[in-house]
């Protein structure tokens, strides 16, 4: 490829010479969609005075000035279709651009991040704290009103960027600026009275967590759950219908039964049958009844079937159907969205001269903005895999993969195909003659290891069975996977070696193992629990079959979403948490229920029969809302739903009737959180399955790979662009490449580039069809 | 449309004589798939000199009989299609269409059917009797052995009708006759011993109900959960893997702590992590863990997110995928074959002079054999309906339709918009005049009604509600609805107001209120619960919404396919149940298992507190296999899975260890069978809204309604067809409709199909793409 150095003007500059005809690669532009088409690029790079294309001598420090702004703004378009922002906030001025980078970079992000965290934390030393954390009330006030100090400053920074009118246009900044108020005139309440009061509006300091430029995920998570709501709420109103009618024959059928204690108010046989919804009470929410009469179990059938078997799989089906289309939607919106600021990018950075395309020199200026990590050689390999008609140009076609391809990291192709193949020649030879005889042995051992943990524990029935002799066993495994471990790491060396997952994780086993081994060799109790993690080695089992490699791929694929969904489901927490410690905190204590039914889960007595002394422990008075983490973990227990209602019970024998609404509104919050995460993992694992189903014959898939080639002629063509702009680390780096390869007397080399799959490569193939 | 007599020729007489011009319209025909393309008809039929066409006078008999034959074997065709029974038991002559037509009637059927439920009821009076059921081992043994004489008689019946090589060959077949032949020599055993020995056997009894004709659906259904279970088994090992990872780990964090008794054996550590599994035991199993050291929770809640969160939804995900693709392909496979069987009899019913096209005179012979209750006009109605083309022969691609035509119930439309069209005049213009107010005050009186129920079932805190005096508002909402009722009918007439789900609904509730009111009235204790289906009244107000109209029509739709699958569960409940008997009859009893961990819920105490008696029950005693009814009332609070581990730990406290394996298994097969209701009611429900997504302007729809409008010629045409093979019944329909056409002085009569969407339907569309 031939690369040039002609001092080329940027199109956008001559677009106010009013010729159309060199603006038609915009052709396909849908130009009502592009905010400022005249005005596209800075006002400084509008304001310099275009120069005609050839003469450009003189202005030549000019126009690569003026280049530098186009590869900035264009840098800046691809960010914002990153990032999915309007371009409506984009940077008009160099004013707005200098409020702009202000606000959009990671320092700024990480500031956002740690005041947001540190609000969420202080609930840990607040009132109900946790007692090894406790802070005096001057202290953690103090810190609120410094953290909220400091988001005062990031909403004004914010501000200084979008500008005033837009500023007070945006919903979440304008919902934020409310809460940071009202949190405002709390913090300095608590100061001047030195006092903690019920602050329940604790629980909206998660919306300073969710407007983090780093938790987009979890915005997006809490939208199309709202979104998803309507729907929704229509069948759970089908669902509490169906709960009234069965309350009402329930108390008309089994009142009459004294001995009945589910049934005899109409109020009683509500909760209870919301309760029964949840299966909780089941069956001792039927025996009484069922005592009597034995054809009563037909109520409780037919309101299970129609109510927990038919219902609810239909609030699933609901729930699945609405999530996908808002999904399917927004990944429409959001790949549109992405298109339109590839197109601004595009259009800033052709030439007058050559305005059917982008060359590598302003590619490469692009790039030094977007991705300035990225070395020289990357840089020419992005380019090369976005240019599939091999000119020398990079159509617009082309440009609209850049998302997917600057992902990619790019490493040099090495021609071996085993582990093995840099070992010394004795033992390549070795594993070359048995080669599939070292994995098969390696998963032999791991299988006997594990039968060896099994049949051990088993043999141990309690007791102290951590002794002073480490087990010969012990020594044995732990050699074979170290020796595995240097075998292969020597192979492979050490930093491809831990660049595969699976390596990474026999690797850390291994370690862990070894420290295990010293814990017990050194005699330190504390550290026992190591030793423990052993039989997690058998987890390498699964790496033999193709559908548990596929569903751990699968699994490590969809990581990212899932922990964003987790986040979405800890933001409900906290806020939960919040109103529980407020409202529940010290209510439960050991033997405060004896007067209500779950008494026996809440009884603690220490009594003393003959000689012995005989500790009964109900151990409920644990789940309670004593302080933030325990209120996260009773929150988790009423979330597994099973004995939820003893806890509600224990909690609103202390309180009012009306604490039930608490523990019920939570039931359906996390129920529509789990359905859209249950939803989520069986539409990606259908997606999965359906896909790998039409591809049986491809070999498997290790994300996403690319293969190019670079020969030297090109190395030496691009460090000749960079010697013109002085580049010095470049050039370095290419002509260390370029020595590299007459070292080996190689005519060009083969970069691999590779990266995970995202959601949002599943998303593209799920979609393809319909989004053409 | 002209109906010829023409005695024209079955063009498969003419086969032999090698004329392939003649068989042009079988050219898209798969000749492969057709078993007997020469011998196509029976001997009879190939016995008898086939008549040259022209002169056929002499032997226009023999020629009739021919064609009757012909008939029959294409409505046999047919039926096999629909039944989807393999075209190589089709009979192949006379003798074989004897024992055929023998086995292939609904008597023969219901004799089936009443077998199978003779033998699975007698375990109702067998050893483990229910109480008032019991009978003799004399009188049972017999009645078993009379029913399996039966069976034996009608898999003779069978082995005539598919002759001893198929026969032998036809697994399920084959499976019944060993079952069958276990089964008669352990009746013989109780008969002679006079004593019931330990038969699980009987568990296999299921099998005759299985074998049913009319129980096609459960064989299906039950083949598909056979072919679901590799995948899902691949799953369930992973999960049993982590729980034995997950079971050593606990065994050796936990079971220093000795008031944990969950973990302090590698068993119990392994049992207690499969139950955590169903959350049954959560939050308990972590509580004394929890106690002594709060970071514990964390093993608990990575556990549950692992298994429960992920894994589980890992195996719906597995199962609702397997299963969609099995259905699919299964109906891809009915399709082709139906469209097989339609060729066939499509072979059958053309003629040697006209080969392009089925005559009507031909699918009316055909329809005498395949439906012979229809009536001569809905033949006609049907013949005109498949017509595509107006021609007067049906074409193959028409015939095509024909399952689809075959079941449309045909009604003369009646031209009028409203209900009230045909009421007198002053209530016709009285509802014309508000036309939207009459149902709109009838919601609300059903709303008023409904809070009137409610308020009155709050104020009465318990006691005896059912007074004396019937209560006035019960009275007025009666009559109100009466009055409704009375309207409606009068202006619909009774037939065709009760043709509709709601107005049916509408009835009983009502007629239910009114028997409710005799039983106040008249004091009738036993029927007071009638009184309390009142509040279902309220049910009438889901007409309101699209949103539940087509949520309760989907359920209507779905209800054939979800009894099935409800029947393919009961089958499994069967033989657990018979299973659970055989081991476990009368080892649950009060105060059973004092000594296990269960203590308290199967404790019943009766001591004197003071001078009063206080009653302590833990009724789970009661959750016994003590007989069959018990069983199942036992084994559904097992499918509900909470607190299952009660009822297992009481068992395995009175008998072994190995008792917990049947729980499990148990468990584990109602979870594959409810993943797959859950699997199909998702998909169902997911399509039903994809689809009023796309068919959002539409009207809704009330099933498939086709419109047919025949004219009077075209009705004397048919007499006269009719008139020629004489056939009295059907001229005097006929005639009558001439003469009410006569009377309107109408020149054609419109008359409309109708049927229930099927399954079947909802499919077609599904797959359509897919299919093509």
């Amino acid at each position: 490829m031939a690369v040039s150095m002609d001092d080329d003007v940027p199109l956008i500059l001559t677009l106010e010479d009013g010729g159309s005809g060199a603006s038609a690669p915009l052709d396909d532009l849908d130009r009502e969609e592009l905010p400022n088409e005249n005005g596209g690029s800075y006002d400084v790079v509008n304001d310099a005075s275009s120069p005609a294309a050839g003469d450009c001598c003189a202005q030549q420090g000019s126009a690569r000035h003026n280049w530098e702004m186009n590869y900035q703004e264009a840098a800046i378009y691809l960010q914002e279709g990153e990032n999915n922002d309007k371009f409506f906030t984009h940077p008009k001025n160099a004013k707005a651009l200098a409020a702009y980078l202000f606000v959009h970079n990671h320092l700024f992000y990480l500031m956002e991040l740690s005041t947001a965290l540190l609000l969420l934390l202080l609930s840990l030393c607040e009132a109900p704290a946790v007692p090894m954390l406790r802070l005096g009330i001057f202290v953690h006030a103090t810190l609120e009103l410094f953290a909220l100090i400091v988001v005062v400053f990031e909403l004004s920074m914010k501000m200084r960027w979008l500008g005033f009118q837009t500023f007070i246009r945006h919903k979440r900044t304008m919902v934020k600026t409310c809460v940071l108020f009202v949190q405002f005139i709390e913090a300095i309440v608590v100061l001047v009275r030195q006092t903690s009061h019920v602050r329940i509006t604790r629980a909206l300091r998660c919306i300073f967590l969710v407007d983090c430029r780093y938790c987009g995920a979890v915005r997006r998570n809490l939208r199309q759950i709202f979104q998803s709501l309507p729907p929704f709420i229509d069948i759970l109103l089908l669902l509490l219908f169906f709960m009234v009618i069965f309350a009402i024959l329930g108390f008309y059928l089994f009142s009459p039964n004294h001995s009945d204690p589910y049934f005899n108010t109409l109020e009683n046989s509500l909760v209870n049958l919301f309760v029964l919804l949840t299966t909780s009470n089941f069956p001792d929410v039927m025996m009484p009844s069922y005592a009597r009469n034995p054809w009563s179990c037909v109520f409780f059938i037919v309101y299970l079937s129609i109510e927990l078997y038919f219902i609810m799989n239909l609030l699933l089906a609901v729930v699945f159907d609405t999530f996908n289309d808002i999904e399917k939607r927004k990944f429409k919106s959001l790949l549109l969205h992405k298109r339109t600021a590839i197109q601004h990018a595009y259009r800033l950075l052709i030439t007058k001269q050559r305005p059917s395309g982008i060359s590598f020199k302003h590619f490469e200026g692009l790039l030094r903005f977007y991705k300035p990590r990225m070395c020289a050689r990357e840089r020419y390999l992005t380019f090369k895999a976005l240019n599939q008609s091999n000119t020398p140009l990079l159509s617009l076609k082309d440009f609209y993969n850049f998302y997917e391809v600057v992902g990619l990291k790019w490493k040099a192709k090495r021609n071996r195909e085993h582990w093995f193949d840099d070992l010394p020649r004795t033992a390549f030879l070795i594993f070359k003659g048995n080669r599939q005889c070292f994995p098969d042995s390696m998963y032999t051992v791991v299988a006997v290891n594990g039968i060896w943990i099994l049949v051990e524990t088993f043999m141990l029935q309690g007791g102290n069975f951590f002794s002073r002799n480490v087990p010969w066993s012990y020594i044995v495994f732990l050699t074979i996977y170290g020796v595995e471990l240097l075998l292969k790491s020597t192979g492979l060396g050490p930093v491809e070696y831990l660049s595969s997952g699976w390596n990474l994780f026999d690797f850390s086993v291994t370690l862990f193992a070894f420290l295990g081994l010293m814990a017990l060799a050194f005699n330190m109790e504390p550290f026992y629990f190591i030793v423990v993690l052993r039989p997690l080695q058998l987890l390498r089992l699964f790496k033999l079959k193709k559908r548990y490699r596929n569903v751990l791929d699968t699994m490590f694929e969809l990581f990212p979403r899932m922990a964003s969904l987790g986040l979405t489901l800890l933001i409900f927490y906290y806020c939960f948490a919040i109103v529980g410690m407020e409202f529940f905190a010290g209510v439960v204590y050991p033997n405060c229920c004896n007067t209500s039914t779950v008494a026996d889960s809440y009884r603690w007595l220490n009594h003393t029969v003959g000689n012995k002394t005989v500790v009964e422990e109900g151990y409920y008075y644990l789940n309670n809302f004593d302080n933030i983490l325990n209120s996260f973990v009773t929150l988790f227990e009423l979330t597994v739903v099973n004995d939820w209602y003893i806890i509600m019970e224990g909690v609103t024998s202390q309180t009012t009737h009306w604490s039930r609404l608490y523990f019920m509104i939570f039931y359906i919050v996390t129920m529509v959180v789990m359905t859209i995460i249950v939803a989520f993992i069986l539409d990606a694992f259908v997606f999965r399955m359906n896909y790998t189903r039409k591809n049986q014959d491809s070999e498997e898939d290790n994300g996403i790979v690319l293969e190019k080639e670079i020969s030297k002629e090109e190395v030496i063509g691009i460090i000749e662009l960079y010697k013109r702009s002085s580049a010095a680390l470049e050039i370095a780096q290419l002509q260390k490449m370029v020595l590299q390869m007459d070292k080996y007397g190689q005519l060009s080399a083969v970069f691999l580039g590779r990266r995970s799959r995202t959601k949002s490569d599943l998303s593209m193939k799920m979609y393809e069809e319909e989004i053409q």
